[in-house]
């Protein structure tokens, strides 16, 4: 997509042929600040502190983190090393785990001085491969809203509700959940979408907001507690958010409050839609209730950080000295709130026989509650 | 309640004997600041620009406020004026309107000299009706804690949910929401509260979890997209939330993203309690949706007001220079949610039969919409 009508990337080659560049998210919306990584600890700190985050950006940041380790050390020990390095970095993404396995497939039987290069190769193809996913989920959802639009009258947006960011800062480019705003937006449809701020990390007030606006989609930043309210008054037409990790019987973790979000949408007949990228499809568990949640530190919920009257970037503690906090990362939102989860292979109902049809190849693997109870 | 162990309202006649005394709540959690209301003019501004909020506490405020304006000049003009100004400061909460009737109908048959201390004496009862109804609230929402509490293991808490804060600082004393905590606590129960943040004034993170710590009830601080995820997890026992108006056919009007937690806490069968102390139950609306909704200024969602670590309070602003901003103040939750109105007079089901059951002598005011449509 276009930043300031300059088409860009989330992640790229530096020019020097040897490093990555990425985005400092956590400097967004205020500062644009890109970040070059060289080095395996470069990438793992990147996606440990979350200057990159979503998880296709992150599956790609960890494939170019491998191959910035086997460019120091390509002996099978180093890149195993890597790869539980850049594992532990963050525990639910799913594509994560799916970009170093097909790393280390793409490696593996190769002398060591080939494999800097098949890791580059084969890193550069995860995230060409995840921006046709994107396309397809965009064109695939860009009906969706076109049936919207042909019952509005003239001049009325069709409006779109999203949750936390699975936008173009959080995939390679187009985004997930954005993809079909974008390409309703790009062929000329008239589209406002409200973005909820999501707490607490407030990816939704700080990058959704921001990459709507500089591609210049008309946006309206809202409190998590508001979108229960505009349902109600029929000021949403559609949710689009993205996924976490999928389950083989369609429900979905996505970023904490999603859940909420769902409910209100099935309360007031709004369709709730899951922009789903295959990778994020896990046919080894069955039921949400088994992904493990991450936790993050108490210090995300307790403090939040701005920009002051006078431009300087301040963090300011927002709960009293001594009160305890919880921070739960992500939620689970059952298959039956959810109208469908649109892939690239196109629009899927949220139940294990739609999604095992789509997918054949990936859900023959039995899922792992069947066999542990067999 | 106890304030750090010294017995407080939050609404005082200074010793002076001319003006109250209330604690300006924008500056809580990390300001323990007192104001002086002198004027007319000082309790209009204490309401308008939220040194005071929550419902009874604007009323009490308003109704001091008549006095404080009748010392100035005690004629019909000058009433009237005051009652206008005061009438004007909030929209929605139904307190502010009810109190300056009450106001009017104390002073209005009396001469001129009389009716300062008329005025004085009215603010007060006021005042001791708002403990008075909620130590009632207290008492019946604590049946409801110890029945829960009797089916617990030794040792293990009654997890309660709140959002905003209906609590001591949103009353004279003892809070609406927190009264049953209050007693329950007291009476040495385990209890233990997750409050909601509760964007975009963070009346929970900042107010809710002040007071709960100074008078040391256990709790936790969540963001408000959490509250989902607790209750599929069963970590929630019951949700007490408060009421700026609650329905002749008993829908709910409270803080913004009160409905998501109702939807909520009615997917995972948890039951949903609304402390609806009588003066906010307004029985000339039947259904929710006619009330008016206070939409407030962007910078409430743009900006954030907190701590730096070197102990100066700053605002932020977090979400991009030119992204719009939406902030409605309230939503509505449908009766059909609600598993019990705590009043004063018992826990009541949230539907007209039992509220005109329960409240005879104010039921028999005609809803106004039947008067419009007939």
């Amino acid at each position: 997509m276009k930043i300031d009508g300059r088409q860009m990337r989330t992640i790229w080659i530096e020019r020097d042929g040897v490093s990555a560049g990425i985005i400092d998210q956590t400097q967004l919306p205020h500062r644009f600040v890109t970040v070059r990584l060289a080095t395996l600890e470069d990438a793992a700190r990147a996606i440990r502190t979350m200057q990159v985050r979503g998880a296709p950006l992150i599956g790609t940041t960890a494939a170019y983190g491998v191959w910035l380790a086997s460019r120091a050390d390509a002996s099978d020990e180093a890149l195993e090393k890597a790869c539980s390095t850049l594992a532990a970095t963050r525990p639910t993404a799913i594509n994560l785990k799916w970009a170093l396995d097909e790393m280390v497939a793409a490696v593996r039987n190769r002398p060591r001085n080939e494999r800097p290069d098949a890791a580059f190769l084969r890193a550069g193809e995860i995230a060409d491969e995840d921006v046709t996913i994107n396309r397809a989920i965009g064109a695939h959802g860009l009906q969706i809203i076109e049936d919207i639009a042909a019952q509005k009258k003239k001049g009325e947006p069709v409006n779109v509700l999203t949750h936390c960011n699975a936008g173009w800062l959080a995939t390679v480019d187009l985004g997930t959940a954005t993809a079909p705003i974008y390409a309703a937006h790009d062929k000329g449809l008239q589209i406002h979408v409200f973005a909820d701020e999501t707490r607490p990390r407030n990816q939704g007030a700080a990058l959704t907001a921001w990459e709507l606006g500089h591609h210049g989609v008309p946006h309206t930043v809202i409190p998590d507690n508001t979108g229960g309210h505009l349902m109600q008054h029929k000021m949403v037409d559609l949710v689009i958010v993205g996924a976490d990790r999928v389950t083989a019987q369609g429900d979905v973790c996505n970023k904490i409050g999603t859940y909420l979000k769902a409910l209100a949408a099935y309360d007031n007949a709004v369709p709730f839609y899951v922009a789903a990228p295959s990778p994020s499809i896990d046919f080894e568990i069955a039921d949400g209730a088994d992904i493990p949640i991450e936790q993050r530190a108490a210090q995300e919920v307790a403090t939040i950080t701005g920009k002051t009257s006078d431009g300087r970037i301040e963090t300011v503690q927002i709960v009293p000295d001594e009160s305890p906090v919880a921070n739960f990362a992500f939620d689970v939102t059952p298959a039956r709130l959810v109208t469908g989860l649109i892939t690239e292979r196109g629009v899927i109902t949220a139940n294990r026989a739609a999604l095992a049809q789509a997918f054949p190849e990936r859900a023959e693997v039995r899922p792992k509650s069947n066999r542990m109870v067999g």
